[in-house]
């Protein structure tokens, strides 16, 4: 049976305002809404007041959320943008996903842990929410500028390496060491996903398009959009990958289409509307009561060497073309979301590390997503945004 | 925890594919596509095929989607529209209210059944399910049409009236009779609701309105809308009401803002996404294999009545506009939904009625969903459809 209606308005009530107030209250103070949203959950949520406790329809939603911030963030670039920045976007993401992880696994050593607990944190150092970011500039009206889609890109190449040391990780709490076929496999399913999306899914696109536009349903092109939406992420969760990296491919697929099928309102009212439940559920997930003395000094040292290991890994490839896209790159590259926290909970429930551990790796995640928006914010600050235009005219005129 | 994403992906895939595909497929035979959506979910659903068995993520995205409904089906009225029609209104919702109550617990006692079944099955003979009869209208381009906001505005007092009813019935479950005081506070409850909607609403989005417009977060008039329609439907459903009448109310107040702050587009968005859910839900909740010789019969019968009773009842009124607007008005009051099935719910879970009575309304609930659209479509088919014009233009017009 259904839950009680009731219930179920109130929560949802009470999760969309309370997100959308505070992130009303950061955006007058100049900070990014998303943090507020965030903030919110952290507040409210379990672990802190305790007023809102989210049920698992509340989860659902937000899951669903983060795979339509996904979707909106990829609708906006066009995959012809994406290629043209792969090669930067890459070397990026490689640099961005080495240094993190050499880092962690050096410290956890040093300090003396096991093998174990430093593949552990050294992976969930590894993985850039690309969703917090895209919000971050979405906001900024900055999706359709090169660092941008040079971020966006690395992201997905990066959350695709962090899907594979996941299954490191996961290997190590399975059979005592890495399950080499399986991480084999997996390598081979994550590349031809990528390949698949970003050659043959615009041609199946291009040929169903004719059939899609006399379709004799409503909104028929809208309706074949969001099933492909949810097909691709699907897909992307079933072999083992993040299923936002389908929902943002699939957004990838449908960015040529978006201007004469007028998808972007009509995703952005369905973004607008689950977003919230997802941000306000990343804050809801934080305890920040289980740190004491020793694993809070770890938590900070962790959280700097996060923060500094994106910075430069994620930075250097862009020396090149000035220090203010160095930092901008580097610090878009910052922020940990739900896969470090997804590493955190194999990891935990597997019983592979201890509770401090999995504490350092949330309040690590926490850091890196609090303070990466108001820096971004202001490293963007220089660069004239097109507010007057929709960033789909903004991009043409790149 | 949140569910398995990919469990959880697989299934909105499932449902939101398999009930546009039976959509399509009913719209290229000119049959509405909503009726498509609720066979996918008859057929497909647990009680037949057994392919699909929705989870309570799903019925809660159905039940989030039915106030999607009626809030977009709200959004295209203005309140002034309904005012208009409000006299006529009132007279086709009390006729099509006592015709087919009366008749349904007569038949019921002629058939030898307790006082108690006659007035549960009289109780859910009344209320029309308003979304169905929207959307079919919708997709006509027919619900500025004055015919279109009769019926609307029949509906909503209609529910109302369905919903002391079910007071009435909840009261026998409990007290053996109907508990008069909470009756009264109830009847007070809903009038209170709907005169507040209907003039003390707008007035305080008239006040707020300026306020709205200077908000920083980014879609900010959006979101206000989205916040009260989840208000509303909220207490709508906190006062014992259903909460689609409160969501059918918050459209109604935002009907005036929606071309200024460009509203339908982006409502729309979630509309075509949750709609299909709820559609397909009320179809999977269909047990067609609980019917024998007698107990089908008696659900013949009253669904019959349950026709007869609504066209007579609903019709009569618009005697003075001519026999099309008579047959137009009577047949959209037909189909009974979801209050029907809470009325049915609510009898059997309480223990006062038998799990045959159960059948005949879900029957008639079927039977009623599924042969309106069709002879709706075909009545309508004389109008001349504003085909080119947005449904806002046609209103002006009209």
């Amino acid at each position: 049976m259904p839950p009680n209606p009731e219930q179920l308005l109130l929560e949802l009530f009470t999760v969309f305002v309370s997100a959308k107030v505070v992130g009303e209250a950061f955006e007058r103070l100049r900070l990014p809404s998303v943090l507020g949203e965030v903030l919110a959950g952290i507040v409210l949520g379990p672990y802190a007041l305790g007023w809102i406790r989210p049920s698992n329809i509340v989860y659902s939603l937000a899951e669903v959320g983060a795979i339509f911030v996904l979707f909106s963030a990829g609708l906006e670039i066009s995959p012809r943008d994406l290629a043209r920045v792969g090669n930067k976007a890459m070397q990026v993401a490689v640099a961005g996903v080495v240094l993190p992880f050499l880092l962690g696994f050096a410290y956890m050593k040093l300090r003396g842990d096991g093998s174990s607990e430093a593949v552990f944190v050294g992976a969930a150092m590894v993985a850039t929410s690309v969703a917090i970011t895209a919000r971050v500039l979405a906001d900024l009206r900055m999706l359709s500028t090169r660092t941008a889609q040079i971020i966006l890109g690395a992201a997905v190449f990066d959350d695709i390496l962090g899907m594979l040391l996941l299954a490191v990780v996961a290997g190590l709490a399975h059979g005592g060491g890495p399950r080499w076929a399986h991480l084999l496999i997996l390598a081979g399913e994550a590349t031809a996903f990528a390949l698949f999306m970003m050659f043959a899914a615009p041609r199946i696109v291009r040929t169903i398009e004719p059939g899609v536009e006399q379709l004799s349903t409503q909104n028929a092109s809208f309706i074949v959009a969001l099933a492909i939406c949810l097909l691709f992420s699907w897909l992307a969760a079933t072999i083992g990958m993040a299923a936002i990296i389908g929902a943002f491919f699939a957004g990838l697929v449908f960015a040529d289409y978006a201007p004469r099928w007028n998808l972007a309102p009509r995703v952005t009212g369905i973004t607008e509307f689950l977003a919230p439940f997802f941000f306000f559920t990343i804050g809801a997930r934080l305890n920040l009561k289980t740190f004491t003395g020793d694993v809070l000094l770890a938590a900070i040292v962790v959280s700097l060497l996060a923060i500094v290991s994106k910075i430069i890994g994620c930075g250097a490839p862009l020396l090149g073309e000035g220090w203010p896209n160095v930092f901008r790159v580097g610090v878009g590259m910052v922020p940990r979301g739900e896969v470090a926290l997804i590493v955190a909970l194999v990891g935990l429930e597997s019983g592979i590390v201890l509770q401090s551990t999995y504490a350092i790796v949330v309040f690590m995640t926490a850091v890196t997503t609090l303070i990466a928006p108001p820096v971004l914010r202001y490293l963007f600050k220089g660069e004239i945004a097109p507010t007057h235009q929709s960033p789909r005219a903004a991009q043409v005129q790149l």
